[in-house]
């Protein structure tokens, strides 16, 4: 028997199972009770779909070799991934840019004083990891996006490289004027490389050497590739150092998209390319500098790692050399987009996708993701051949050059935003997965959808994925957190608006991430053997693709999104160390409290018109929907966010100091962060008019539903 | 200007001070205002004599060579030091017991699979450090009190090798049987290394190594000696694994003293002794052991340690031979005993006392104390010889034997029980100091007097010493710590019930403790360079002992006592699980509280007792007195402990798995954290009895003031 036929049989025993039920239809968000029942019919037949050995074959046909962007291995699997769509019925689209993309020319970092050591820039393969022979395609380590040439200089160690540990310095009175700055990977909040580079360059240093130590990364955590699943001394994270926070994609073209005819700015222009030479190492050679990286006093306790020496600040005495070359081209960026038409709201659209370019063969990040996406395309694809096409368009994409930092998605996003800042409902973004822990960040709005949807999802041990959730974090409460960064989703929350999720499970081998070791045998001991993780988030995305796609009225829900700004406004008091804030904050807290207010009853107005015959409701969904859409839209100001224009969504943003970890009310927060009060003011005023906004906009809404369900056209609406 | 002359004009310079301020007396707990007066006066005289200079030469002198109990140079340093006291004026006794000591024999330990290697057991001189060459007489690594014989069998890592990390090995299904157990030192509460032995014996270990992590005592923590103050790779902690907390001092004379005519019991007998072989290693030698006990999973996340592997509990593969000699003989214990007599109370004693026996040079431990204490003699005596002779005995002491487990304070203790029971007011030792924190341990009934002591005192900073001491913990109140063990009070707290405290300041080199390099150099960079904290302590020791010895009516204070029982049952109503002790416990704080009440009541009678002719007054004070000493001798209970009869204290004891760590209210506790609930009961019982005898006691006290003062027999005293 065939997964042909085995679909079927499950197919027709859903149908049987839903007329069975037909009496006692569960409630399901923003459907009636009848969308409701068909959309439970179709996720039974999806359910039977995703299937892991085929994941598995999919998965080990896209980690055979090194593919990083601008490749022809990353153009080749991109043909692969689009002919896989095709065949299941989709529209494809590969889109291409032409992106200034670095690669590395022929670095050399050294040790110069008291000794002379050549550090090792490549990865050694692996006996028991046939697949780590796989160097040809392998980029050395590299830091992408950073200055080139020629420096020397004494060592100064910076810890993390956060903000706070550069303040600390600068307290210290310790100067990185002509020094190389040696930061570890990694410290909370969560840190992206290049932050640690900007930071140094802004105090003076000429260098910027970036190593994974073993405390945070390696055999203090557990046993290193391939015992376990930690980093080996030999192995190092690639990474890029743009700096995101202050915009992603191709430096050359901010808010604009890489395709012929856009202008491009001089490099020398471009604000989010790191200024000196960088470089990336493993704590095997980073160990050869820090022994003599013995001046001064000890480092302070935070600041002290996991190599068997003690931590010194320094400078010196130990003196490093870096050649750094950056072979920069146009190189060509394909993302693979494929849509499945939607019936009634075609030009609305549902999207998850994720990257396909790695660092080397990229077996955990990105391919796990993108081989579990394909079963939710197939899972789909099933339900729709069986009549089960939703009212608005869903998409499936592969990203190109995220690594690099989100070069494909960024284009994208700024090619098409006007449309999709009209008419993309949520973007869902699905990266590399392992079997580990459930989690979602995302917008408030989505929070109590989110929750309902795993209620009616399984869990690799048999739980709902909810239950599975809760049991994870006892002590937590069951909330989306708000995006950062770092990922693909940035452009379309942060520029567009749009709505995003981060769903998926976590975990697997973070030892090998951007190495020569994310491998697919590794993946087969430490990522998601037997691919159980893969098939339960694979159906999961597919139910929620679905039911954004399918749900008569989209299942945004804005009292989350007041009680949201609520709290955080309840968090920026503690900034407010002045009290110069206090009538500011409460004013803020007072228009949330009405916007929520306008929520409550917008909530009811949609119940009831849920509940109305269908004859006046359909009539007013195609509007209404669009009215539910601007509301996160409201949030967006053109002006952008102080320091980093491209920033446009008022909610949440990377931290300009942080570039992954999020902060909330970024406009408001990093101003009283900094104790720059008319600024914090100023930016309270933008937050201000997009609540107001935000308020006015579902306002609009409840009185459309009240006039769909017939309602008194009268009704206070307030 | 000597010395001598320069304190002859300080000490008129005080007097007429005192004769000035006469009009104003500030009060002092205990004393009449004529009292106190004259009490100023005398430490005025005395904060002038304790002298830096004068205590580095007597550091210097007694640091020159290895002086290990038994040793002929320990034998030496007790008569330097005798003589010293001796040219004080003080009597000097020299008191001789012949104890069960052992020293190492020919001891190896090695690796003998994977590979075959022999660890070191000796520490290199460095040769920065001059001192360190002394290795003549300098035993190597060596577990004082443990078994002897050939051993070999597969490596465990027992973590800490504390009750709860046997406790996970027991859960985990992880046998020792056969087993060599390796511990590392440390781990909080503070664990003594006798019980990492005897808990590994207990589940089948037929060998146990204890070693000094980096992560706790090692790079990790800080620069490395001679670098820094932590300890190098090289070093050693040297220690007695005595079982302390079953009774400490002479393993064949529990309960009695080792001096001729006493009944040995044979060493199998002895309960104190752990039975198996046993050794103490470097980190470096260590790591030659953990590198190979990589079997089975990476040790859960506490359990890594600072060395550069990912740590395995094991078993093996690395398997481990140890061959223990143990060299036992009668050897000779010397205390040094100098006493200046009381002019009114001559038969009750204050002592301060600390060891003379270091495991090498001993520079901190314990020289740095014993050096700081002859000025406090010199500053006694000094006031003395002008006319301030006190009513009660001073007496200073040098133990011998400390370090392989309060030998020669123990022996004391059990020699001259029935006199101290009687007669001891309060015991204070002083063991090593470094120029760090100020603290007091001690007990409760102390702690208003000791407040109010370092009030009149001063610190090396120019602040007063409380206003240190409050500055250098601004977040938690100033206490003293309830007692555990680990020093020379434990017999007298302990054992006899005689109140004690352990003042001082902490700090210095941790990294070289019972090592090569606890030396002489070292103590000059990383121990109190310029000896000004020895000086400030010296002086508070001195007006200490003496506001003590002079005082007219003791000034304990029994509210303190209460509130810290009712302070300590609070904290037990966490233990009661199963809700089986809420009466017994409810019991017990009413009888505390009513205690309170009577303490307070007392005080007041006091109070007025020292405001009342003296005619009157003096005539009660010596049995008022009593009375007042008795109450701490309440607490005791000749039934003892459960598993350990020695300890009769009912108030604090060391943990019986802890050792260093205190219990409080042990018998209880101790009981209910086992889950022992008739037990606990019973010893709860015996509690309450205290309680009710320190009632009585106090009551009957009050009595006697008001009886004192002239004030109504009738009063109620309730």
């Amino acid at each position: 028997m065939n997964a042909k036929s085995l679909a079927a049989i499950a197919a027709a025993a859903a149908l049987a199972a839903a007329v069975a039920h037909a009496q006692q239809p569960a409630p399901m968000m923003g459907f009636s009770a009848q969308g409701a029942e068909r959309e439970r019919a179709a996720e039974r037949i999806m359910s039977t779909v995703p299937n892991a050995d085929r994941m598995k074959e999919i998965h080990r046909a896209i980690t055979l070799e090194p593919h990083v962007v601008g490749s022809k291995t990353n153009y080749d699997y991109a043909v692969y991934l689009a002919d896989k769509y095709k065949a299941l019925g989709f529209d494809v689209k590969m889109n291409k840019y032409d992106v200034y993309i670095p690669w590395p020319g022929n670095n050399r970092v050294s040790l110069t004083f008291p000794e002379k050591v050549d550090l090792s820039l490549t990865e050694p393969s692996i006996p028991e990891d046939p697949d780590s022979a796989h160097t040809k395609g392998a980029l050395p380590a590299f830091a992408a996006y950073v200055g080139s040439g020629d420096v020397e200089g004494e060592l100064v160690y910076v810890n993390y490289g956060r903000i706070e540990d550069y303040r600390l310095l600068d307290r210290m009175g310790v100067s990185l004027k002509g020094k190389i700055a040696i930061a570890r990977y990694g410290g909370q909040p969560s840190q992206m490389r290049g932050m640690k580079t900007r930071e140094a360059y802004k105090r003076g240093a000429i260098g910027s050497i970036v190593y994974s130590d073993p405390a945070d990364d390696g055999y203090v955590r557990g046993d290193v590739y391939p015992k376990g699943r930690y980093r080996p001394s030999t192995g190092f994270e690639r990474g890029s150092f743009l700096d995101v926070p202050i915009y992603p994609g191709d430096p050359l073209t901010p808010g604009t998209p890489s395709i012929p005819g856009v202008e491009r700015i001089a490099p020398e222009a471009a604000e989010s390319i790191q200024k000196i030479p960088t470089i990336v190492i493993s704590y095997g050679e980073a160990q050869k500098l820090l022994v003599h990286l013995q001046a001064g006093e000890a480092a302070p306790r935070g600041w002290q790692g996991g190599l068997p020496l003690t931590y010194h600040i320094g400078p010196g005495p130990a003196k490093v050399s870096m050649h750094i070359e950056n072979d920069y081209q146009q190189r060509p960026v394909w993302n693979v987009i494929a849509s499945l038409r939607g019936s009634v709201e075609p030009e609305r659209i549902v999207m998850a996708a994720g990257h396909r370019d790695a660092w080397v063969m990229g077996a955990a990040d990105p391919t796990s993701g993108a081989a579990s996406l394909l079963e939710t395309a197939r899972a789909i694809s099933t339900a729709v051949k069986q009549g089960f096409r939703p009212r608005r368009t869903i998409q499936l994409g592969s990203w190109d050059g995220e690594e690099f930092f989100l070069l494909g998605s960024t284009e994208h996003g700024e090619q098409f935003g006007d449309d999709l800042k009209k008419n993309m409902v949520v973007y869902m973004n699905r990266e590399s997965y392992g079997a580990g822990n459930w989690g979602v960040d995302g917008n408030s709005s989505l929070e109590k959808w989110v929750i309902e949807t795993t209620k009616d999802a399984s869990h690799p041990s048999g739980k709902s994925l909810y239950d599975a959730w809760v049991a994870q974090q006892p002590n937590e409460p069951i909330r989306l957190d708000a995006l950062g960064s770092g990922s693909d989703y940035t452009v379309f929350i942060d520029h567009l608006g749009v709505p995003s999720l981060g769903p998926g499970f976590s975990g697997g081998a973070s030892g090998v991430r951007h190495s020569l070791y994310d491998t697919f045998a590794a993946y087969q001991k430490y990522g998601d053997p037997g691919y159980k993780y893969g098939v339960s988030q694979a159906d999961t995305i597919a139910k929620m693709l679905m039911r954004l796609a399918s749900a008569d009225v989209l299942p945004f829900e804005y009292t989350a999104t007041a009680d949201y700004i609520l709290r955080e406004l309840d968090d920026l008091q503690g900034l407010d160390t002045a009290g110069q804030m206090r009538g500011t904050l409460a004013g803020l807290a007072a228009a949330a409290a009405g916007m929520r207010e306008s929520a409550v009853d917008a909530n009811a107005a949609i119940e009831t018109l849920l509940a109305s015959p269908a004859a006046g409701r359909d009539k007013v969904l195609p509007e209404l929907n669009g009215l539910v859409m601007q509301v996160e839209r409201d949030f967006t100001d053109q002006r952008g966010l102080p320091r980093r224009p491209w920033y446009k969504y008022l909610l949440t943003a990377p931290g300009y100091y942080t570039g992954y970890a999020a902060k909330t009310l970024p406009g408001v927060r990093e101003a009283m962060e900094e104790q720059q009060w008319d600024l914090a003011k100023e930016q309270a005023a933008h937050l201000s008019e997009a609540i107001s906004r935000a308020k006015g906009t579902i306002e609009k809404a409840a009185a459309l539903a009240r006039q769909g369900a017939g309602a008194a056209a009268t009704a206070s609406v307030r």
